[in-house]
Formats: C-alpha cells, sequence, structure tokens
C-alpha cells in the first residue's frame, strides 16, 4: 500500500462475486472505475496527481460461497461521510452485474459521531444494565393523536423506557405528527414525574428533505425527546443531519425500513452488517431496530449475529450504539435473545403489548420479567 | 374497490413473487402489515377509521416468471411524496422475504413536479428536435479546477449542451465544488455567449443533507446552471427538496448511482422502471441518467425501454423528462439507441469524449454527426 493508501487513511471495501464471475478482472475494474473513471492518455505528466486517488486492489481469494475481493481506496475521494463514501465503493458499480458489498473498514475517526449510544442512553434513561425496553404505537394508522395519548396511558404505570410510531405513520391528516406529540406530552411528562426517571417518545420525521429537516428542529422544540428515521428511505445523509445538529439533541432511533430491498439478494445489494450496522453506526444512529431470528421476519441467526456485532463490537473509539430486536418480539423469546447478546439490547415490541389479549400494562410486566430472568 | 381507494386516489403496487411462495398470502400480509401493521381487537368500534386505512388485494394471478400480486393502498396513508410512499409499499416488508416491487400506479398529482422536463430543457438550450448531447469530466477525480476549466475549452467550440461532473466526484479538497464552477463560469458565458444558447454545467452536488441543501443554494447563487445528484445515495427527498426549492431554479439531473444495490437482483429489491424511473420522474428530476443496453454495463433492452418508457409516456399530465442513456457511449451506438427510441435523448457521454485518442471537440462532432444520421 502506498503512502497515500496508509492502513489508517484508507477506505477497504470487501466485495462477493458469485462463481464464474472473474473476481481479479472486476477488483480492477472497481479499483480504477471507482476512482478515476478512465485511465487517461491525455493526462501524462499527472500521474502523481491521479496515482494518489486511485483505488489498489488488495487481494482476491476464493471462498465457500463465491470469490471475494478487497479493494483500498483513499479517504480523501470522500467527503468522510456516507454518502460519498457509498457512492465511491458501490455507486455505479452496483450496475455493473453480480456482486455484493459485504464488508467495509473504515479509518478510525471516519463519519457522525451518535450522540448518545449505549453509554449515552442509559445514563439518560437511568437503566443501568437491563435491556431497555420500547413499545410501537399499534394499530399503526387510524388512531388520533388522542388515541395515542389514551394507549401511552394504558402503559404510564410501567417502567416501559420507549414507545415509538410506527414508521408508516407519517404526517398525516388523521393524526399529524406535532399533535401526536402534543396530545402525548402530558402523559409523558406524568410518568416522569412519576418515577423520576425519563421516558421517551421517539417521533416519526418524515418529509421532503428540507421539510424534514424543518419539522425534526420544530418536533425538538416543541419537546420531541426521541426521533424516529426511515434511514434507508431518506437517506444516510439525513441520519447524519440531524445527529449532526446542535438544535437536535435528542436520541435518534434508526428504522431499518427498505433496507431488504438492499440487503436480502444473496448475491446483489449490500450485506446488512454494513446497511444495518456498520453504516448506521457511522451515520450518528443511537438505536438501530432490525429483525431479530424468533420475530416474525425471517432472518438467519448469521445477520443478527453480524448486525449485532457491528453495533457494539469495538470499531476504533467509536461509541457502541443500541440493536434493537424487532418485528413480532415476544417475552418468550426474550430469554434466548439475552443469552445469545447480553443486556445491551432495545427489546422492541407492538402487537406483543397493544395487541397481545390482555392489558398493555400486563403485557410490558411481563416483557419486564422475562428480562430479569437470567438466562 | 370501496369508495377510499377509488381509482383516482388509491395507489396500486404489483409485487412479483418467485415460485413456491404463497402469493395470495403474502398480499393480504402487505395490505395489513404496510397499513394497520396489526388487526387490532382493542379498537372494536373504530371499525371504520381502521377500514379506510387498510390495504386491499386486488388481483393474485400466475405468471411466466413468478405469481403477481396487486395491493391496492388508500393515498392518505402518504403525505404524497416518494418517502412515505416507499414505506408504505415495501418498508418494512422489503425484510419479509424474496418478492419484488414491479409497478406502481399513482394518483395523477402525486409526487414533485420536474421544473424543465423535456419541454422546459429543450427550450432552455433552443434545441427543438435533435437529442441533447452531455459530456462527463474524466478523470472523475485528480484533476483541479483549472484543469476542469480547461477540459471545458477543448469542447467551447461545438454544439455540445451540457457537461457534467462525474458522480464520484465530491466537495474534495483537491478541486472543491465551488472553485470547479468558479473556474468554469468565464468558459460557460464565452459559450453562450458565441452561440447565443446556454450551456449548462451540472454540479455534483454532494454532503450531509442539511450541507448539500445549503450547498445547492450556494451553488445556484453563485451561478451554477445545472446540479447533478446522486438520488439513490442521498434520497428520492432530496431531489424532491431540490426541485421544489424556489432557489434552486436550474434543471437537475439524476444519477442512477447505488441504483443496482436496489434493482439489479431478479427476485428482490425493485424494477428499474420505478427506481429510475416513474419515481425519478415524479420526485421532480428533469434528466435521469441510465445505463444503455450498448454501452459497458451489462443492461437487458427490455430493463432500458421500461425506463426510457416510465420517464416519457402518457403519465397523467406529467411532464416527460428525458431518458440519459449512459456509460460507454459511443458514436457508433447512437444511431441505434434513436432509432428505438427517437430523440427526446439526453446522449451522455464520457471516455468517448475525453479519452477516446482524438481531441474532445472532434469526438464531440461524432457524437452530433452521429445524431443527424436518420436510422
Amino acid at each position: 500500500m502506498s503512502a497515500t493508501a496508509s492502513p489508517s487513511a484508507a477506505i477497504i471495501a470487501t466485495y462477493r462475486f458469485p462463481r464464474g464471475i472473474d473476481a481479479a478482472r472486476q477488483a480492477e475494474i472497481i479499483a480504477i472505475g471507482q476512482t478515476l473513471g478512465s485511465a487517461d492518455a491525455q493526462f501524462a505528466g499527472r500521474e502523481q496527481a491521479l496515482a494518489a486517488c486511485r483505488g489498489r486492489v488488495l487481494e482476491v481469494r476464493d471462498g465457500e460461497d463465491g470469490a471475494q475481493a478487497q479493494v483500498a481506496f483513499p479517504v480523501e475521494n470522500t467527503e468522510g461521510d456516507i454518502g460519498t463514501l457509498l457512492t465511491m465503493v458501490f455507486g455505479k458499480y452496483s450496475l455493473a452485474g453480480p456482486a455484493r458489498l459485504i464488508d467495509l473498514v473504515l479509518p478510525p475517526d471516519f463519519g457522525t459521531r451518535p450522540r448518545f449510544g449505549i453509554k449515552g442512553l442509559r445514563a439518560r434513561l437511568r437503566v443501568p444494565a437491563r435491556p431497555l425496553l420500547m413499545a410501537i404505537f399499534k394499530p399503526a394508522l387510524g388512531l388520533t393523536a388522542a388515541d395515542h395519548a389514551t394507549l401511552l396511558r394504558s402503559v404510564a404505570d410501567t417502567e416501559l423506557d420507549l414507545i415509538k410510531d410506527d414508521e408508516i405513520l407519517g404526517n398525516l391528516a388523521q393524526a399529524p405528527t406535532l399533535e401526536r406529540l402534543r396530545a402525548c406530552r402530558p402523559v409523558i411528562e406524568a410518568i416522569r414525574d412519576r418515577r423520576g426517571r425519563d421516558f421517551l417518545y421517539a417521533v416519526n420525521v418524515t418529509g421532503r428533505a428540507d421539510v424534514l429537516l424543518e419539522r425534526a428542529r420544530t418536533l425538538v422544540a416543541h419537546g420531541a425527546n426521541a426521533l424516529l428515521l426511515n434511514v434507508l428511505v431518506y437517506g444516510y445523509s439525513m441520519l447524519e443531519a440531524l445527529a449532526a445538529d446542535p438544535e437536535i439533541d435528542v436520541p435518534i432511533i434508526a428504522h431499518p425500513a427498505l433496507a431488504g430491498a438492499l440487503a436480502l439478494a444473496p448475491d446483489h445489494g449490500i450485506d446488512y452488517q454494513l446497511v444495518l450496522g456498520r453504516l448506521m453506526r457511522r451515520a450518528g444512529a443511537d438505536v438501530v431496530l432490525h429483525p431479530a431470528r424468533f420475530g416474525s421476519l425471517p432472518f438467519t441467526a448469521a445477520d443478527e449475529a453480524r448486525i449485532i456485532g457491528a453495533l457494539r463490537d469495538a470499531d476504533g473509539a467509536w461509541p457502541a450504539v443500541f440493536p434493537g430486536p424487532s418485528a413480532g418480539i415476544k417475552p418468550a423469546i426474550v430469554p434466548a435473545l439475552l443469552a445469545d447478546y447480553g443486556r445491551d439490547l432495545v427489546i422492541n415490541a407492538g402487537s406483543a403489548i397493544f395487541d397481545a389479549g390482555r392489558p398493555p400494562g400486563v403485557a410490558v410486566g411481563a416483557f419486564l420479567e422475562a428480562m430479569a430472568i437470567r438466562p
């Protein structure tokens, strides 16, 4: 590796190619095509400037499920954000045939830091050790703002830590976002006053990019103490903007909507551990929701473990952030989750709290009990 | 269909499922799961409010490459934008197993209108009938701002209509975006003055969402007369914001970077005709770049035709926008493109102009000649 692509300043991307693809050739196409674009004869005499931008193939090897290639890119080709990163490592090349981006090694300071992470969120909620518990308002649509407050009151006597909107609930006429917040705030404050620690409501923030940014600021100005963002719908660049905005000093919960369109195909797209793991963490999410293998969405133990690993494991000095196993989570599967992944989790349940055939407060109690059972 | 989902107010999504999947069951899961989320027993007495939000399965049928299902969604579940649309029709469901979103029928006024479209851009450039010709600065990286001006001067004597940055060139130290614009502006003005019609430079606009929006406004304030956006990287919501911003009154060129990660897998993700076609048009793009089947990226004639159709064909009263066949485009393939698709195209060439072993001005002449040959 040259001085311009030293281990500390390089971005190393790993690609997997299905059998039958000449991985060595594709890796060279990526190294040049995703940096210089073209080896330009006209620019003789500029070799040094061009060499400093060029990608380098580090390794090509055969694996069980196809060949893998590692390509190093100078970090100077990016703006230190996920947008220019993704454009460089997989932008145009994503159109070039079957290939999957499966890993990324980033310089230690690359990205937008999460404002809270696991440490900050635990301190804020005064929950030092057990998993956090998050509820989801259900049904997702069809409720008024007052209905949201009613649902919230049904769990107000519990030790629930957070609640969130369903991700499909935008700023709709029936229950505009700001009205939902306004209706719920007195309940949130009553919960806080009763138990002496915060309760967070992650309001779903949506809209055209300019509208979304302004709406997020307005919601926080009106007392929103957490935000939910469909990151794959609105872009990592929007998550970065929210995480960096001095007016938006609240935890950000990343929802995985649309992640499957990028990550679920076996030989194409981008691995879940990046889409819902490393990229979310480096873009500033404090909690990342993701399917769990015992939930209602088919999900492999390997994907689950890699996402959770990417969110929490050593990644330079970058703050670890909360994985949030979601979708069909019931009290009965909590012990298995804790046995595998410990207690730095946000357990996220919707129907199992608000559509469980028993009072929501009782359902919350069942989750907290399940957490207390040492696996 | 009920009154709440009449043909004019419904969004109709078509999904394709691989053989072996129970499409009828999946369609029901989508109709409920992507709207109410849960059929909530608690909300007895609210049947009417819930029914108004619910999706409806319209049709399930077997096709050659798997079963297809159509589901109708009330437009009132969305904010009339692509963000809430995608979250509703494919957000969480994208994680649920092999399924591909292959078509969307949208209400006639759904979306953010392109400011120019084909008509507006032809009027602006005073090119009433022939295809437009766009060049791409090459090499993509490693040039200074002054180098960009030098490259631009090499084609200043031609009838080239537009030039654009490479999509991987962000706001980098070696050639900051605003400096590239400043260096090129005198050349752009000289071209305009010489020939009495505009020449457009689509500057690549990048960054964290708040930075990108501000940068776009600054660039336009400093004379940028077109913008390039990596829409799949920064989100349709960002394209919508640029297209709707009163300060950003310039054509917007949509680049397809990352589109393959969403669209290339056969049984997953979202069809190219949506990703690069209908959704781009309904989000406000004036020109949409896409691979062409005779170019350097493997691309099927069917995908090419469907993208071009979605951008130009009848879609309510929505403005038709320019398809921009790209990647490895050479003069020799222009007649075939024109024979298949007529003249409402932006022919987009990088290496074939700036790395063609002949002076760039001569290469531009070869493209314009190839356009004049009646196919």
